[in-house]
């Protein structure tokens, strides 16, 4: 069922620990079959190195399983939240990527330094508020999606790929599960600059707003020339 | 003898460098048979390429080697101390990786300042007291035992697997010589992401508790729904 | 057409992400026949594991393409800027790498803390001026060349071999293509240890200028005595 | 002619980009046949892929080539004028290894920290003074083995097997090359882990010196007991 969606799924999972952007069993990246409204999604605590496209779950928009034999990741009602709300995406990841997660730990977002930024999004990567004790000690991993859906605030989440929780760590988008992982290495990279930035100099402004936006329609806008036509 | 047991035991000492935990000989890890009374440990400054199973030392809960040609471990009498005082472990690893070892350097405890420490334990990372002169010229690696079962506090030393020895480097421990590794790596991680957090945001506050809490009790509480059933 | 040169400029190519100067796709390297007044340059987003001589695109002093299927990168009017300032150079690398971009973001020069740096150059590293939002909204890589030119000061760009763009990354350039990667392999790890010097010791100064000056002297001056006759 | 030395100096050489401590080809490992006074040494600026014993060159404790064809490194007589003041040695590295370096480059002996360093030796990293002008545009190589002698105050080298020179890195040297190979690693490992220490909390203050004095001698002194008999 759905087996290329699976295998797709898998490649993506794959990826994360290839990119260094996950340790032990940490992170899960899924993609979604909008006309059957299935969500493909790495199983829970399984080892990245004995992981098959036959351990991907399918679960239905409610977070239900649909397919499969394992326990979908404890992060899938976060997933679901996200594919309902944003329906342009097709693909998420998770991970607590070391530098990333540790904005998110200094409950910070990470302010637009510089030209990598901007080819990845136009303004800083937004923080989701807390979860309040209700929220945590109900229905906890919905609750992170919400949080993250408000963080956009009405944002094209396809402009704006990617956000941190607050004391936890970062989720990505994109079209499809690839582009979800491209947007979490990439940003990764820009978490990491931002914050040698600010020990090499603790007043660092962010880049001036014609180059950001530039960057940012150079390689995303109507006008995009960057990559192959 | 006992030559399953020294094999799990040496696949966890071999695990320490392929996980990045530890430089040139440094380092160690241990099990236990807790019926026989008998502790498997690596050998003092064997190079890890080279370690068989034959390299690893049968000791019992005295110290005293019962098996094998190699002097163990100089921080033997540390671990069969933890063993001794800690009935439910059945691993025990030490490192000076990298940046727990900075924090004990540093002389603070590990604040949890995020979810993935909330993963491992529900509080800071206990700094053991230093040791006395007396303490040092006498019986020094049982004595470092001592500090550490006295950081523990009385806790449950599954709840709390690891604890930092003051001006040393750390020691983790688990329900088996596997566990103590995993431990260990996820140690070195949280220790990286606490020290990243600060240089961001020097003041950076400890996670809201009933985040900790939540995360905590999702992987290990008794409604635990984290990884297959 | 020019088959030598379009290999070498792969070879440049290849060695970025060998040597972890690059992330995904980023970073191009370049190379000019003089004779022929035409530049060998990167395509623009293509992978690096499938880049062959066939992708490299040869591109003539005005930046219009002369051979090839693909789109060369966007950065090509920067090379080509280059290329007609400073007629001595024969290669040009652009990377986003880590440290030295973090110097770029944090809009600070590179001073000169120690004898690696002065093995490469005299004096700090220069940090171009940020660009008018009359200049990026026009011919923005062209004038990012402008800004890179002035930078320089009228310094031989042999002896000074790159310069960073502020808020974007670094330019390095040597008389063939490999002599420029091998100028950004430098320059990251000059840029990495000025960043760390100043984590140790915020009010690091610079070298004392006979020793910086015998330094780069012994390496590059008309008395070298490094490396082989 | 002494081809076994050659080839021990070859493999110290190698180990020195195996351990991630040396860019390009930056650092030299030599080591010394004292019954005829010769020293093998790295060939200068020669690439580590493609170095073979014949690249190796034999000098005498003047400096003076005594066998090979290439040119030795150019930090010859550093190494020559070690070998004369400290009899009891019989190998020397040098690097720009990233942290030893930054401690160099910051101008900072390294604090003594934590037992990792007490397990090197016993006191802080010494720090030489600065060259003068004219020690650098007399004798530069020379005068750099003179202020390392200096450093050492008197010290056994072989229980202060280490020191930096001033803005430009570590020397470090042992009973033959491997050991001071051995040496390179625990410097690299001991100054990362002392600015990371830093870096978690600034006032950090040295190990209590009953325990330094303790793990040194547990490891080197008379009543040694780390490692096999």
């Amino acid at each position: 069922m759905l087996a290329a969606l699976r295998e797709e799924v898998l490649r993506a999972n794959l990826a994360l620990p290839a990119h260094g952007l996950v340790t032990l069993t940490w992170g899960n990246a899924s993609g979604i079959d909008r006309d059957r409204g299935l969500v493909a999604i790495k199983p829970s605590g399984v080892a990245y190195e004995s992981m098959t496209a036959d351990d991907i779950v399918l679960v239905d928009l409610a977070g239900e399983t649909a397919w499969g034999e394992r326990r979908p990741s404890t992060d899938t009602p976060t997933h679901v939240a996200l594919y309902r709300a944003f329906p342009g995406i097709g693909g998420i990841v998770h991970t607590h990527s070391t530098w990333a997660t540790s904005w998110a730990q200094a409950q910070r977002e990470i302010p637009l330094l510089g030209t990598t930024h901007a080819d990845l999004c136009a303004e800083s990567i937004p923080l989701a508020r807390g979860l309040t004790a209700d929220e945590v000690s109900g229905d906890y991993e919905g609750a992170t999606g919400t949080v993250l859906i408000d963080a956009l605030a009405g944002r094209d989440p396809l402009q704006m790929p990617c956000a941190l929780v607050r004391g936890h760590g970062p989720f990505c988008w994109g079209t499809d599960p690839a582009a979800a992982v491209q947007c979490a290495v990439t940003l990764e990279e820009v978490a990491r600059m931002a914050a040698l930035t600010v020990l090499i100099e603790p007043g660092s402004g962010p880049l001036a707003a014609h180059v950001s936006a530039k960057h940012f329609e150079r390689k995303h806008g109507p006008h995009a020339y960057y990559g192959q036509p």
